[in-house]
């Protein structure tokens, strides 16, 4: 038998009928322990972001592993966490002056902490928030999104006197996401991320204490540069969030091996087209995002994988996602290889499929399900 | 105060403070009755496809135009249009062997009709389905995703025998998608897309008459064609759906004007930085997905639109989404006029971005909001 049809026999023995995100929790906590490890040589606190995988079922891996903190994007995702049980969050993202009335309900049963990088949404937050609250001020550190660029010293200053002055809010410090670093094409270029985010962390720090100011702690949260520098030594806090899955555009990237990939969608095959060297999915856009992997002209949804008595197994070559529509998928065969295993492939049988970007793949499930069959629940839409 | 502002105050005032899939009812009714009165007028069922709203009140606005036939493509969406009352749904994508009792339990409530264009899977419906359903072949009219290619008349033929011979299913005709229409980018290009398959599908339809076959009726489905078209005579039944909210696709391709744009999201900014010309949003590719309008190095994600009291009112110069994460983006504001609202712009303030695909941004929603303030539920992701 080949490959692929054990695949699909593993696959309809776990009952799977349609589109569903499987995980492989051997990995999956293999590559939190691994974080779990770096965070604690360099003396770093792990708040991993769970918006990547949103379930308190697998939230549940890293308390196992030691972590009781962690980072969110969203008062839903908060409050979701808040349920099961975790009482101190980062809500990493700016925080939104409409929603302080929700940010003061989490502050009421939790530990949070909101960031800010603009002198209205620390007057909403002093203004609204009838407790005292922690606040990061977000720093740009050259990725361009949100933040006060790091070099921009009279901002900063202001925002911390500010903060301070409120009455209201504990200023905690400085915290960026150098989401550069996923553009980065190699390890070494996202390690280079992760040293100069570092060092403009720092110098932004050198900034407030020149003006007489406590600096605070320093928060960074990129998947690839924390992946790629073997010492965190330097800074408080480590956000990074992808790693728990990691996903194609960190194996093209060199961040990850082909053996830490721990999530993929198991899909139907719902046409076969040998002549044109491919095969229907009923998975599309609707399950797998439409994050393409390659840039431009061509372009990559996903990759094969096969599935054995241990778990996710090896990509499989030649084969890749390379058409996706709301919720068709076209499968391409390139090479002998993968020529002769499309030969084979019929309606009902079933391939599992890599996806570009975990956390938007996962976005689009309500829950998962684990190689051996057990259900991982996860935030519902709201 | 300008139209963004203005604008903002709108949106705030329906209590919206985070981001909201809003929806023009008046624009969404328009755009029906236009279609509605294209298939009256030439004979034409209309079998409107859902999957874009996936909404039991959306699809209301559909029964008021006098349609009580639909599209859906998921079991899932079968089942809950069926609760909403719908008896009559096409699941329009090639059956999947392994939902086929899920297929014959929606049978047994409603008229159903499944696709088939492999002889397996035609083999598994006659052998696992408990009733007499209704199969379709799906035609490939030169899009090359799913479907027997139109000139392919052995396989046509084979297949229209096979059912027949099923004793299990009734053969209801010739079904095809010209997706090829969405890179269309003019309406005339379009159009053409529209010729070109109801030729080719006479043309398999005169195939089986050739072999002594009943070549049944001719459905085809995409709104870019059929809003290009002044006149679908021919065709039996027309399956469009994005044309109820339309989207910037559409607009660009010129196939539907700006005051036919129906759908479009709040989304609160969380950051201003006129430094770089550019906002952020709390809504990334979690809300509006990540289809791209503008293929290649530059990315567009959405536009502005301004709310007057009338609904939905004009797109506003030199603002796009230009940059995209998973819960965040970046507006850009470009040229003297956006700039200058770029200044007034503080965190806080709502904005409402039209999606680059409505299909899309509505599957990150569990629920839409109508502009004055009524709650339109859709299906929950399962």
């Amino acid at each position: 038998m080949t490959d692929l049809a054990s695949t699909s026999d593993r696959l309809g023995a776990l009952g799977l009928r349609r589109a569903t995100l499987l995980v492989d929790p051997r990995r999956a906590r293999a590559n939190i322990a691994r974080f779990a490890a770096s965070a604690r040589a360099a003396g770093v606190v792990l708040r991993p972001h769970f918006k990547t995988h949103q379930s308190a079922a697998v939230a549940a891996w890293f308390r196992d592993a030691g972590i009781d903190r962690a980072t969110v994007s969203s008062v839903a995702q908060a409050a979701y966490f808040a349920d099961a049980g975790w009482d101190d969050l980062t809500l990493a993202i700016p925080a939104n002056p409409r929603e302080v009335a929700d940010y003061d309900a989490l502050a009421a049963r939790i530990r949070l902490h909101l960031l800010a990088d603009h002198a209205r949404t620390v007057d909403a937050l002093a203004s609204g928030l009838s407790r005292r609250t922690s606040v990061w001020v977000e720093v740009d550190p050259g990725y361009g999104r949100t933040g006060v660029p790091w070099h921009d010293s009279a901002r900063l200053v202001e925002l911390v006197r500010r903060i301070a002055a409120s009455g209201r809010l504990d200023y905690a410090g400085l915290l960026s996401h150098a989401g550069q670093s996923y553009a980065a094409r190699t390890a070494n270029a996202a390690a280079a991320v992760f040293d100069v985010t570092l060092h403009r962390l720092r110098q932004a720090r050198s900034a407030l204490g020149e003006a007489g100011l406590a600096g605070g702690l320093l928060s960074a949260g990129d998947t690839p540069g924390f992946a790629a520098s073997p010492d965190w030594t330097g800074l408080d806090e480590a956000r990074p969030g992808n790693f728990v899955f990691y996903d194609l555009m960190q194996l093209a990237a060199g961040i990850c091996a082909e053996s830490d990939l721990a999530c993929a969608v198991a899909c139907p095959v719902i046409g076969v087209y040998p002549d044109r060297g491919e095969a229907a999915l009923h998975a599309g856009a609707a399950h797998l995002s439409r994050e393409n992997l390659a840039r431009g002209r061509t372009e990559e949804f996903g990759r094969l994988i096969t599935l054995d008595e241990n778990g996710f197994a090896s990509l499989v070559a030649g084969w890749s996602v390379s058409r996706l529509s709301q919720e068709h998928g076209l499968l391409s065969a390139r090479g002998e290889s993968a020529r002769a295993q499309l030969a084979k492939l019929e309606p009902g049988d079933l391939v599992l499929v890599v996806p570009v970007h975990a956390c938007l793949a996962c976005e689009q499930f309500a829950s998962y399900r684990t190689i051996d069959g057990g259900e991982l629940p996860r935030l519902r839409r709201l």
